[in-house]
């Protein structure tokens, strides 16, 4: 068993050694992910694409029950069209894939890959909305977009990945925001609850807006090598859309107004939050809500008692299989310490382990993947202990993450300490930020650090002077290099 | 309320003026689909797509129950992978959208928009698969793909649908036949039971079957209007594509051999079928399993009475919400009878009206869409008799329509009797078939009629004599003018 542990363990680069590369090693082991044939893009490989489901079925949950319904927009957009927001364009052309042939014959007109859907959503929407009684229209869409990038990383940049966009259009601005704050607080409360991700939640800079935002909002994350990463956005569109797609309705008064819109999304990057956030030398750690696999049972069953282990082991998975997600591995070319090690790389939350001894004495013996403690349970109690196991794993994981990000927020008055702090030890810098493009920019130049947010929380705001420049500010905003 | 249904009828085509026209009315009337900005795409609307989500979901249950777990593999191909298999290539490259740019650069190889998955699923498979032990490989995605159709009708062929894919790998023949059939089992009895749609199982022939297959087994469908659809395939690819990507593993003999692989998929299109096989002059009619609303309730409030029915309407919704898919239409500004022939035209399963009298009498008047019947049903009995209601629409819808089919399938001795069918009457077509290419071309070319497929069923098969050429045959096949 030792061995195999080790075999295990080097397979993994060791986080503290090389953080990406502990970080491949990890999605390629865990077999979440493999690399296509096409250069930056994924396979989403079945243990990866199950959790994803279960972020969808989650989402898709909230989505519905705050009054949303989903559509499915076309993958292609007119080149004129994606042309007709200057932001918008602006911000993602230079990622576009572009089609330029249908079978032989050359397009008359190229068509974008989506990067996203705004242009052609907000087109419909001009068609369907005419009057207030029509309003506020509530859609989101699952897909697939394609972002051209460079520099690529499984789940955290991709040339094509999964998310869902939600598009709203609303009579009055109150409602946009209302609705682009809510959806906000959807994220919040499912990537914190289910995802058992802590975020800081803010509005974003100028420079950091969505392409043709009048405001964005955003969650932020802090991944275990200090770095930030934007885990989700909201966008509050104003009337950009509305007076570029022309879309107007007929309201109460007689009059025929602009609507005001929202995006918002999350991507399949949820799932690099998930792993740079609850991972560990031994490989990933799922949280219960979100885990294919919550329980795996271990028969250990030497030759002589393999039928009597083998059948006891079958009917704990009997028991179980209605309440929980449970797995049983009675795959016979595996010891069971080979086992051990390969479901805890996988970071299935509670392994439950059965040999002739623990049948004798009518129990089972349980480990936990978060904090690595072994129990014994008496077989009778299994179903109602694993229950009560599964959330108090679900709010651990959570406050461990939680203390790892006060632990690594800090708050500085000077350039200095910044400077010092982003060297050595990265993490949320919060500091006082006078609102100019330059100082945010400068700051970006010389540390890498960019402003991940202004919180919302009022609470965090006093006034200051600005970390770089100095001048006055009223405002505490956080600093990061992120993802 | 006369106007009102008046109104509504007129914006339908009838369908025995012009089923085309009726199809396009329907769809568009509905909102279950909307035209594209890019010619040949489509925009599935909400209620629309909430009939895909019911697919998908039962569908998916459904893969998951016969052991397969989902993937995602990308959109994009490498032109040289495409290639890669001759057959393939040449079945789907006149179709294919080619993307040449990403941003402002020309890339070094065209990539195609994927229009199946094989090519870059097998390549994954063959780094995937080394040991019998990693057999069967049971992989399904749910995902968008692109032909670029010159001609397009919503739903039944559009340059981008929706659908899934299954791939899957196994160490022999047998395996890969048993689950190529299984899966055809699979749709075979979710289209009957779930969209109440009666289909032929079937093999392909030759001519029509996959690029790339060994054999292609169908479901084949009857339209309202005489034609033929396919509504489901699923292949046994043999070691084609094992051979051309290399997919091999040790077996238990120590020696290495080519894996079998099969692949089936259903897409949007089965929405199509739903619409030309229940659809009537007064619009859509969805069969209750599949329906985003099941049941509607209308409340029938004169000014004074007002409260006290949407009270009582809003009651009956809540008592009804857990156990069907209900909507309460409490909208002010239109009529019951507006109301009542919308709901109607959208194809709801079952309308309950509820007014003061019915109050006063305890009782609701429920109606059926399938039938037209209408029934008055005291309160407290309302749930299980909608519950009941709800089968036996299903079960009526399914039985109208194997009616239909049945009274348009006629068996032909010679090709007179079958020109005059396809003339006058289409509907299938039953006839002896010597299995030669020529024949089935030059029916073809008279007709427009091809063969859909030879009926897996032993018992439809006797000897006979070829509709066309005269020569002995041992088989029977269906043949339908087709979309």
């Amino acid at each position: 068993m030792t061995e195999n542990k080790k075999e295990f363990v080097k397979e993994i680069t060791p986080m503290e050694k090389d953080f990406s590369q502990w970080y491949t090693d990890i999605i390629l082991k865990t077999e979440l992910v493999d690399y296509a044939p096409v250069k930056g893009c994924m396979v989403i490989r079945p243990y990866g694409y199950a959790i994803w489901e279960n972020i969808q079925k989650d989402l898709d949950c909230r989505f519905k029950e705050t009054g949303h319904t989903n559509a499915y927009f076309p993958l292609f957009i007119p080149e004129s069209l994606l042309r007709k927001e200057q932001e918008h364009v602006e911000g993602f052309a230079p990622e576009v894939a572009w089609v330029t042939h249908g079978g032989d014959e050359e397009l008359a007109e190229r068509i974008a890959v989506r990067p996203t859907s705004e242009t052609v959503i907000c087109t419909m929407y001009s068609k369907w909305i005419n009057s207030y009684r029509d309003l506020p229209v509530l859609i989101n869409q699952w897909a697939n977009v394609v972002r051209w990038e460079k520099s690529t990383r499984p789940f955290l940049r991709t040339a094509e990945f999964l998310w869902q966009e939600g598009h709203t259009a609303h009579a009055t601005e109150e409602d946009a925001e209302e609705e682009t704050l809510k959806m906000l607080e959807v994220y919040r409360d499912f990537v914190e609850r289910d995802l058992a991700i802590p975020v800081i939640k803010g509005r974003k800079t100028e420079k950091e807006k969505f392409a043709g935002a009048l405001r964005t909002y955003t969650i932020e994350a802090l991944m275990l090598d200090g770095k930030g990463l934007q885990v989700g956005t909201s966008h509050n569109l104003g009337q950009h859309f509305a007076k570029v797609f022309d879309i107007t309705y007929l309201d109460r008064d007689g009059k025929e107004k602009y609507v005001w819109t929202t995006s918002w999304g999350v991507s399949t990057r949820l799932i690099g939050a998930l792993i740079m956030v609850h991972g560990d030398s031994r490989g990933l750690r799922v949280p219960p809500k979100i885990a294919p696999i919550q329980v795996v049972i271990v028969p250990i069953a030497p030759g002589d008692k393999k039928e009597v282990v083998l059948s006891k082991a079958q009917q704990l998975y009997e028991t179980l299989k209605g309440d929980v997600r449970v797995e049983l591995d009675d795959r016979d070319e595996y010891t069971p310490g080979w086992k051990f090690n390969q479901w805890e790389m996988k970071g299935v939350p509670v392994r439950v382990e059965i040999g002739p001894r623990d049948i004798e004495k009518h129990q089972v013996v349980i480990a936990r993947r978060d904090t690595g403690e072994k129990m014994v349970v008496g077989e009778g109690e299994l179903k109602p202990r694993l229950l009560k196991l599964l959330e108090g794993i679900q709010h651990n994981m959570f406050k461990q993450a939680k203390s790892f990000v006060e632990k690594n927020t800090r708050e500085v008055e000077n350039f200095e300490q910044f400077e010092e702090i982003i060297k050595n030890k990265r993490g949320f810098i919060k500091a006082s930020w006078c609102g100019n493009r330059e100082c945010e920019d400068y700051v970006k130049e010389k540390t890498g650090a960019s402003i991940r947010c202004i919180p919302l929380n009022k609470n965090e705001h006093r006034p200051g002077k600005c970390v770089y420049c100095g001048k006055e500010s009223e405002q505490i905003v956080y600093f990061a290099r992120a993802y």
